[in-house]
């Protein structure tokens, strides 16, 4: 192996290395089992294998190879800009600079070409413009409705989330799956029903 | 939707909230940050960023879509099966069989073309034939070698394994890539030299 290779294959192995502190960023959402915070590691190929399972679900034919990419690199930018809870509409605001610099650091630790490809998946991932970001994005947020349904409230009951407000955060669902989205609506009836889902607040 | 549909997506949904239980099969390495032990969905997610990043390593041209879709599901079984030390020659002795029926319960719980599609993955993945489940093994060696170059020998130094079965245990890593078997058998060269790896036992 010629220096250029090696410093190559290095550069790989260094960015993979830099990514196991995915597995120290927890999330507000419960593995159904052991009840602890899930991590994005985990969360992460929770959500690549809703992509393998629930493909055919997607509103337009997509790639799945490109969607599975996307479930196992989006959310590396959070090892520097830490987990945004889904609900917390003041730390959202400023989430999207505060990632695009994480990705501009992390991404760079590989090769040229690697990064610009890496950045470039994370870039379409964000806009949610195309077939196959809008499907990532279904099951990005299909995967921890389905914990919270699984764990008798999860994140919903620790945080006060009501009924409207999870409607609203489920509802873009339905630009990658309608499928997926009418299956959240039945989840989070039943869990209305149940009593692990506070109906909408009002203003009586 | 119809019955049939809807029963198919209730398959589907049950079979994903089933995996849920692969975060709490833990494994002999540790992770970089934490140093507590990895989990089977935090390795399969490495293990995917494994293939995204080295896929140009591999030998021969390979299909990295089914290489991925290998990753994601290859230590389901583990749910039933639980995990076997990639040094415990006695547990190793009687791995296929448990795991095969444990690939029987769970690819089971999926309509029955995908049980089928999913079950041939996890067939072809242990057959080791194929380039891609040959190069999906070398990344699934790399993984756990790469956490224990990076943990101070890590699972290595905890039940004294000696460079020679180090070795051995990498070897078939170069059936798949052998740029990453000589990353490897300079990672333990190097884990020699730190003192992280006892070198080969003697009989002396």
């Amino acid at each position: 192996m010629n220096n250029s290779a090696a410093s190559r294959l290095a550069r790989q192995v260094a960015f993979i290395a830099e990514c196991d502190k995915l597995k120290e960023i927890f999330r507000q959402t419960i593995n159904t089992q052991s009840r602890r915070a899930e991590n994005d590691a985990e969360h992460s190929w929770a959500f690549a294998l809703c992509v393998l399972v629930l493909a055919e679900h997607a509103n337009e034919k997509i790639d799945v190879l490109r969607v599975l990419k996307m479930a196992i690199i989006h959310d590396l930018v959070e090892i520097d800009a830490g987990d945004t809870f889904a609900y917390d509409a003041k730390a959202a605001a400023q989430q999207h600079d505060r990632e695009a610099l994480a990705a501009d650091r992390i991404f760079g630790l590989l090769p040229a070409d690697q990064a610009k490809e890496f950045r470039a998946l994370w870039d379409e991932f964000e806009a949610r413009t195309t077939p196959e970001a809008k499907f990532a994005h279904a099951c990005d947020r299909f995967q921890p409705m389905l914990l919270n349904a699984r764990t008798e409230g999860g994140s919903w009951r620790a945080h006060g989330i009501t009924l409207d407000r999870a409607q609203k955060r489920g509802a873009p669902v339905a630009d990658g799956s309608q499928v997926l989205w009418e299956k959240i609506y039945e989840m989070l009836r039943e869990a209305v029903a149940a009593g692990h889902l506070a109906p909408a607040a009002t203003n009586s």
